[in-house]
């Protein structure tokens, strides 16, 4: 017999019965029931009930082990009682009667029960996460999570793509965040940089002909700790293609993300990749105040300003007198109650915001009647207006921001949210997307006026050079994200592969040429020997794990992570190097005041 | 029709003769054939010519492009005549007539030609690394890679394995190397390390119950570069498995190596795994001179140190009254000659060695004759008795290396492959597997005579905590090496997951649990909380993928190497740092003499 197991503990039924088998596992719990000492013996496929009588030669042994000692039992395998057949477990029809036991490995006072619901704070379980893991929901959500990176890679595979590796320790490539440095031991003073993504790196296989390229990559960002963000590497399924439009790029990972989601959603609804909308991000913000909007809520928000414009609404009606200014209505079928519009009115004040007015439409007997103080401001003809527009009627409620869209647009997208969630508006049991695109490739700043890229520099202007020479604000960018359930999933572009056109977008943004060969000279190089035109996106694995398990932190889904202050309380690190360490890289630390 | 392309380069055949077709790809090489210009369009999949004739409406577009443009054309798909048809092309039967032709990239003077086999230095192909990488047989190289890890992975999950991501920023995880050292901002002069390999969280990852792991892990270490080793990241296949022997690991990774071997040996044959012998390490010193020997060739020294003990050859007899000294000989079969036996001692001589003595037997007409000075010291019945032990006759020769094993073993090793090379021993059209295991768990310095581990601090004593209170030079280890052609593709390990017997391992080594605690603390805390049985290996893949491409350099089966100086000529790697990001970091440069 093997030295350890015969079978796992999912493994036996009442076919074994009669049988001798060797298992091994955790003690998950013993129970002593009239001298019959049951055992639950875990493993990582299953669970199996052990059991141990004062006639079993090992009784005295079996009698001293604990929960989450690590044993090996011999026994028989024998039906259980009709009574105590427990039809939810796999091998509940059978319980084995220990004859000889071993300890494997025992254990001390436990920190942290793997056995029973008691919850226990971060700190705990990151510091002792080897028994934090051993819970049921962390081997749930490790394996979802190594199943659905599995997954992804046969569907890419299956379109054509094949995975190349980039490299780690490499020079900076600045998305935006901060880089992590790797000092040189053989360069005194230079530092290698960590890749925020990959993104050089998989435009320059583009430029060396490899057609397509996909990577399940490790990324690096130097961030402050978030909950949806790890502060240290992630990682993300990057892609790039040669000879593409925006829409084979569409075509290629939209069936990706909808299957994986089919196959690891546990039967929530996901729309079909034909059926995503592809929305202007104008559009996105005027709707839903967001470009990544939750389309399982069917609220869209509305441009209602006209019924505003010299109404009795002083508020309103001065503010439309201001350029660039809008009163923007969400929607809220079902919530025309007092109650309700007032706790929407209390959120936006908690938001920062001075208040969000509001209309109501109740019967009053004698017919509708629109309540709030608004109604009474703007008058019967303007209410009555605005509900036709928003197409409410009696039980329904509408909210109104008004002022520069940039003042109010975020909090109104929250307050669309939480109207949703609040008035059971928002399907749950579904996955829904969308693409956003058409993003401006410029954004000004409001304070300076100066002009900086809105997103990524490396898209390709729509309308190429000739775009570039009009009002740069106007441009947009073929440029791209996918919105699930309020969150971004992918991000992509078509990439300004011509290097004239590249330095223009760059000159626009006040970037020399010489600034941009030293930011990103590798990759601008390149594009001088023939480069292909190109485009492709990157996933967060996280991100689509935490949605997938139901999970709003992300230290749920990797298996060892930072805490919130980047240390790893169980490897302990960072810790402080040796005096050689330092000495080899050259370095010195500055002492702390 | 597609923006850029109906076909690929290498899909047209005569079923497409009639059709317009767009193109898109790379100019391989232009020809002028009277006014008619053909082009091999290339892209990853193949080439395809296009042709240009005065009549074209683009003929004076076309005669502006040269190689490495990337362009698209639109033409006709005509057959070609029988005559010019090219069987070795999968589109040798047609061409096609350009109609029409847009410049999608086009090139500089280009410093390396992707067309022809002109070599260039290093240091060219890694600056240009996007130019080289268009040439055949580094695109063939890469595709190699991609398909071999690809290939890995479905085998991995056939056999019941989950890929787990282990951290990237972490703690040092020492395996004997020098670590990356990446400086926290947040904790000022504290400092991260990238992992040399995931061994302890792989460890970690059995403790917490996954009972299956393995990854495709990126690997870090400080190490100076060789042909043979990346400098800084390098990938290797990772497993481990819980509640498993020596044997069962040998099982799981055995029929892995094979599969991927035969899937992209070109042929070769490979070994069936039933096959390869387990060598313990002291017989593979002995008859290989390795742990890593080359099996294709046959030889297999042997100890004759009785037939030259009070011989007449001073030398060697001296040598063996001395403890710890032996004679081995190198068998060469079909070397029998003195211009062969020559040039091997002046091998052992560049080597370092005094020389290597020989006899080869010759046939002298009345009968075969031993000749070499050696011979007539000792005699003809002790050189006969040595032809009988080695089992030479007429034609063969043999050498003879003398002193302790460690003085002259590397260099013995070494004139084995150089023998079996030259006489045509080696059989070049085979994978030959063989596993080396029983390797001691310690080794003494010779000068301090101090005992440290031989290899792996973290492997299983066989006989455990029994064995260790023994003669530690005795103790062998559940460790385990795969060996192919000369190389170590796979290292392993039964490991040693209880902790008093990891304590008394470290103890004997000269290390005091404080100081296993401060560098293995993660794990060794770990093992305190029922730590299950569990080993595992590790396989490197830049090793296979250049055994399969038959590569000596690694710098032919990474996409982007550094150089020999640990430089990234293209993206400018490393560099210096922003003075803003030292003082984020609080290290200070230390300045050079």
């Amino acid at each position: 017999m093997h030295a350890y197991r015969s079978h796992t503990c999912a493994d036996l039924t009442k076919d074994n019965v009669g049988e001798t088998v060797r298992l091994s596992g955790w003690v998950h719990r013993v129970r002593d029931h009239g001298g019959v000492l049951f055992i639950d013996l875990r493993d990582h496929y299953g669970m199996t009930q052990v059991l141990c009588d004062p006639d079993s030669p090992v009784f005295a042994e079996v009698e001293k082990v604990r929960s989450e000692w690590c044993i090996r039992v011999d026994g028989t395998v024998k039906a259980r009682d009709a009574s105590l057949v427990n039809p939810k477990l796999p091998t509940g029809e059978i319980e084995v009667y220990i004859r000889d036991m071993e300890v494997l490995g025992s254990a001390d006072e436990l920190p942290l029960m793997v056995f029973g619901d008691q919850e226990y704070p971060e700190e705990t379980r990151l510091k002792y996460r080897y028994l934090d893991l051993r819970r049921a929901e962390m081997q749930r959500n490790m394996t979802l999570r190594s199943d659905l990176v599995a997954s992804i890679r046969r569907r890419m595979w299956g379109k054509g793509f094949r995975e190349y590796q980039t490299p780690i320790i490499t020079a900076s490539s600045p998305e935006g965040a901060r880089d992590f440095l790797v000092p040189s031991r053989l360069h005194p003073g230079k530092f290698y940089a960590l890749p925020q993504a990959p993104q050089q790196f998989k435009q320059l296989i583009m430029v060396s002909g490899f057609d397509k390229y996909f990577q399940i990559a490790p990324c690096f960002r130097d961030e402050d700790p978030r909950a949806d963000r790890s502060p240290t590497d992630f990682y993300q399924l990057d892609l790039e293609m040669s000879f593409v439009t925006q829409q084979d790029v569409f075509d290629t990972i939209s069936p990706v993300m909808a299957g994986v989601f089919e196959e690891f959603g546990g039967g929530r609804r996901v729309d079909a990749p034909e059926s995503w909308p592809q929305i202007p991000y104008k559009e996105a913000a005027l709707k839903y105040g967001t470009d990544k909007p939750d389309l399982r809520n069917p609220i869209e928000m509305q441009d209602v300003s006209e019924h505003f414009r010299g109404s009795g609404f002083a508020i309103f009606a001065k503010l439309l007198e201001q350029d660039g200014t809008e009163i923007r209505a969400i929607p809220a079928p079902t919530g025309g109650s007092r109650k309700f519009c007032d706790r929407m009115n209390a959120f936006a004040q908690r938001e920062g915001l001075p208040g969000m007015g509001y209309i109501f439409w109740r019967d009053q007997g004698e017919g509708m009647e629109a309540a709030g103080p608004l109604a009474k401001n703007i008058g019967p003809e303007r209410t009555e207006a605005i509900r036709e527009q928003l197409g409410l009627g009696v039980g329904d409620a509408a909210f109104f921001l008004g002022g520069k869209a940039a003042s109010f647009e975020r909090v109104a997208g929250k307050a669309r949210d939480v109207i949703g969630e609040e008035l059971g508006l928002t399907d749950k049991d579904r996955f829904a997307f969308a693409w956003i695109v058409d993003f401006p490739i410029y954004e000004k700043d409001e304070e300076s006026g100066k002009i900086d890229f809105e997103h990524n520099p490396f898209s390709m202007p729509q309308g190429g050079m000739e775009a570039l020479e009009g009002d740069p604000l106007k441009v947009l960018g073929y440029q791209y994200d996918l919105a699930c359930n309020g969150y971004e999933l992918v991000s992509g572009a078509i990439r300004n592969h011509k290097p004239e056109i590249m330095f223009k977008a760059f000159e626009i943004a006040g970037y020399g040429e010489d600034e941009v060969r030293k930011r990103f000279g590798g990759m601008v190089n390149a594009f001088k020997f023939g480069a292909p035109p190109h485009g492709g996106c990157a996933a967060g694995i996280d991100r689509m794990v935490m949605l997938l398990a139901d999970e709003p932190n992300i230290r749920e889904v990797i298996m060892f992570p930072m805490n919130q202050r980047a240390e790893d309380l169980m490897m302990d690190a960072p810790s402080e190097p040796t005096a050689e360490q330092l000495m080899e890289l050259n370095l010195r630390v500055i002492p702390q005041d």
